[in-house]
């Protein structure tokens, strides 16, 4: 075995979700080693977060981190970025200027430009830059991918996602104690976006991800529901692709008694997909006129969802299992890149920085449709 | 007990599907005898019909039959006219003049124009006129609209609304021997719209239904999949409500896999309830933050819902139980409105001439938006 | 068409519940009349009854209607039986003996000597004698024996059945109010068995049904949980098949929550097969090793299944539709009968007088265990 | 944060299953690090596996590895014991002997007597003695068990628990390359019971662990349907417990089509659970005469369920989780036996060679009961 990557994070202290989550998912395929961090922007948080999980190299500044890290023979080989939006693309650079590949949370940046910039540090860089878009790791849409790819499902007619979550359904932001619904209603620190950034990108990225196909066209209506709220939490849109597919895309964070209902279809001319992420598995396959199939994470034969999992049928695998699939991939393709090696096909479904750009294209197309009421928006195509 | 209704029918000659649906719904709770048709404007067509179920009075033309059975003592105290969507008016303006309550397949007519013009007259002649939105008949989605009028959910935020067929997928009007597919896809018998009028105006009556709003303006896509056919066969929409709901309807009759995938779900401040046509003894109602309940017929304790309900819970009821009881109904309006008395409480439900003309208004709204690329089109509000 | 036939009922007044789901059933296919009954054994509510449903022909006796009906040229062709369990032999024989076909329902009679006798006079008299299984009209459960019978599941191995009701689970039949509970927990009026004969029997015979197969021996424990009762309301039974299988019952009418749970599980060498009556429109194939499928009423190409469907896929049917189809065939088979035919092959899963004596042996048997502490007891082949 | 518990394995080299779950349930919650091992009794073997995961101390032998480790420094806290049954005793004295904590996979041993004794042998040496019966872990187990203690379904009626899997359908162990059927199937390596002790013990366990009950005897029907096969396959039983409630305990791994489908149903006087182990973030809670409700991970309030739970409701945990929250449990006993304390409260739920001896009495009773032909045996209460 080789040995076990070094990885840092930047983010991630005490009171936030993502970033345990990030360590979770590092650890349990056994492929990263966390051994340095700057856990918070407050210095004695970041030291209190640091001690609470037996961290290593704790940083008060994760600009000293990228230089010191950078500095040492033990270096960390990787950095996880799961600050607020806002820093992402300093971070980022900060890291890529040292030489560190980055695994970031989503969504990438807060513009399209900073985005694109992102894109071609890491390009120009030659470092990994993993977008954990988590639902990508789920074996079961990498073998949704897989089969529509193999067009099993003929062409692609429609396409059907959404994303429905509650916790949003009302003020929670105004009371201090939610740190979570704080920054993430906040532009100054989210961005422009809030349910739209927050998921709304996740149920794009997904659809775009399985259908393989990225909308040429989109008209949107965004809505704010919680009054004071200073970013949406509720988005339509309407999806276009070329050669005339057509799409519909719903995200809300006020869909009372909704936990975190990712769900996506895609029906073509020979038969249709379901997936639903709090089923994760399980996926549904309905041939045009017959009956449909649930086809079960263990059970399917594809080399795309055996390479994402760990336990047979039956045994359910979840969100941290997809999360680690990630880093897993991620793994893969920081050893490759160490040694001057392609990144190994089993790799190839990594969500990366290119992804990220979609995602803030689609972001601002949507706004800007909702802002000209509805009026179709042209996406460009992937970023690649 | 009252005597049984004496019902007369036009169309769902041999061959057609809905007619045989609307003579089991007549007979299943034992309110109408069938005793009289003009089953297929084909004379011959009529006559076999008419002797397969051993119907005592065949006619070959409707207007024949509406002057004759106005004539005789014992005519018809109603008629259920099950025609292709072109025919609806005439039939029915004839059969009003005649004094005689009519029982009318969905869409209405063919334009708002014509709609308009026979809840004006039957309006004006007194008579009972039950469009069959089907659906609005099933105990639970009666249920499900007195959960919203109490205020059970909430006001109400999200209406996601959609049904989706497969049996149009591919160009199966080109083969005559699918008389349905033949004419519900030609708009000289089925009216400009196709998918939209057929299924669509359902999904719309629903959302209504339950909710008990009607949006002021909608966004809409309709598309033709199958190259060469002549009307819709898939519709998304957006859809705006007056205090700020909002809306999605999908409609699609090429949604591959998917049989008669009728399915609602309205999200209030409070809760969310939501509803598939395809499992129609359940309905579940999430509180904000908690945990789904499964509510069954029979067992939600609601007036409407016992009012609609013939077997306890655990029997499961289905598509025709709904349907008799909108001719259960319908029989309490006609036997209340002959007798010069108000129409009971109880049959308030069933769904009218004034439905039709809102699907109708739907209609033609969508149409507009889709041809001017999705602008955003007024809805006059509902017909009352 | 040929003519309604004539039924009479006896039984069924107000307040019984099975009596109106009758005359749904026989109405609901259009293939009866309900022209004569004696509803009650109280003359008072039997004249009630037959007025409140319009009925002509009203008797005070099933003795004298048995005899008048006899002798009218239009007397009725069948009787339907929904007394009490003790009547039905009694009644079964008087009509027997006046030449009319038997309905009846289930269980079929008190104790196997009972049983035995109906199944030799039916047979003597040459009437049909249907026995309202309700749960093998699901066109469904047909296509399930069909699927068993064609091989498709491979040699069977196991079988687990299960029906569970939760009504009974406190001792609602002290208070008068419900009748239900008060016969069907009366020894005198129900028999020996409660739960084990009002739906255990059912269990049974769907899971012979299905499966093809009669168990050769059982080992049971019938159980009374709810103080005072006087039947059991619990079985749970072990069973044993010729040639290896081996199978599994369970029967609850206190098992909280539950409303009507009838749910079959076959098991053979090549595949599964799974039916839940609460959802009778879906049926589940697995292969060995497989993918689940949802086979689906309406879309299942079996003859059988077609012969059993009223309406397409998607548009669901219930228990008033399975209760039609026993109704259904038994008009085929009158017909056939009077016309000195063979019953035609499509009316071949009618229930009958045979299933009952099969059920009141499976009940004896289990009894007979149960007291002997559960030693296995042989079970009688099937009666044919 | 106090340092990581060193661990050490015996068996789970190259080629077992759970070996590498236990490693990456060990690595989920960040409690232990794997310092040590004898991954196989086959020496090259052992070696190879060592390196292939890059464990620092590999040994050949199991004995070698208890007297080395004792006499370290920085010698192991725990054992993970994860070879064939036949050698957990053995194995797990000698750690013990060596002071070393156990964490054995489950069955505990091959006998009654062997557990007996390994349980005395826990008990004098003062060492934490886990044993992974991995369901237990899960959220809403501990949830389920939570409600039923505190009286939320009233008194316990009945116990349905069935485990059913299809892998060994067919004569797998023939084919010398299923190493897991090989020995599963092997007496003199997986003790006198094969399905009954692989997951029949699973089923019992769970329906203990969660109703709070332990049956006073049992009738039973264990079975093998593979010609040639020298275990059990597939196992029937019925169950009593003190005060009168019912149980019902089916486990076969010829069930085709089935994957892992553990599945338990508790009926109480107000209410009944039930719980799918393929489905393990939600409960269904059904109160007597109402509604279902689904309760879902990260949703109830309980405390042994947010005790148990890492990401919010709607971010599926699985499996892996279940069996890392064994791990992390049993940490937090060993942290407490190390320093003299009581194990904390929250980690009372650990399962332990206590539920081990008991599952052994139950295929002791079960296989007895089997052999007089069905004949109820009684069954020791717990040991405790």
């Amino acid at each position: 075995m080789t040995r076990r990557l070094r990885l840092g994070m930047v983010g991630g202290g005490q009171g936030a979700f993502i970033g345990a989550v990030h360590r979770i998912a590092a650890r349990l395929d056994d492929c990263f080693e966390l051994v340095a961090g700057a856990l918070s922007s407050d210095p004695a948080r970041a030291q209190a977060s640091a001690e609470a999980i037996g961290l290593e190299r704790s940083y008060a500044d994760w600009r000293e981190m990228a230089r010191v890290e950078r500095a040492r023979d033990d270096g960390i080989d990787a950095v996880a970025i799961v600050t607020p939006n806002h820093l992402h693309a300093p971070i980022a650079h900060a890291f890529l200027d040292a030489g560190i590949h980055v695994i970031c949370d989503k969504p990438l940046a807060v513009s399209v430009e900073e985005g694109e910039a992102l894109a071609k540090h890491a390009r120009v860089a030659r470092r990994v830059f993993a977008l954990t878009h988590t639902y990508s790791g789920y074996p079961l849409v990498r073998h949704a991918r897989q089969i529509v790819e193999a067009g099993e499902i003929g062409d692609v007619r429609i396409v059907q996602v959404e994303y429905a979550q509650d916790w949003l359904a009302t003020p929670v932001e105004r009371d201090g104690a939610n740190r979570q619904a704080g920054w993430r209603t906040d532009p100054a620190l989210a961005g422009p976006a809030g349910c739209l950034g927050d998921i709304g990108t996740h149920a794009y990225q997904l659809a775009a991800f399985v259908s393989g196909l990225a909308p040429s066209a989109v008209s949107a209506d965004v809505h704010t529901f919680v009054a004071g709220r200073r970013v949406d939490d509720h988005v339509h849109a309407m999806l276009r692709y070329p050669g005339g597919a057509r799409g519909m895309l719903w995200a809300s964070q006020v869909a009372s008694g909704a936990e975190n209902a990712l769900r996506l279809r895609v029906f073509g001319t020979k038969a249709a997909i379901a997936f639903d992420q709090e089923q994760p598995n399980e996926l549904w396959f309905t041939p045009q006129g017959g009956a449909a199939q649930r086809l079960t994470r263990g059970r399917v034969p594809g080399a795309e969802a055996l390479h994402a999992t760990r336990v047979p049928a039956g045994h359910p695998e979840g969100y941290l299992e997809a999360f680690a699939q990630l880093y897993r991939d991620a793994a893969l393709q920081i050893r490759a890149y160490d040694a001057g090696l392609e990144p190994p096909p089993e790799s190839r479904l990594l969500t990366t920085v290119d992804d990220g750009v979609d995602g803030l294209r689609f972001i601002a197309a949507v706004l800007a449709s909702s802002a000209a009421d509805g009026a179709w928006q042209p996406l460009l195509q992937p970023h690649r």
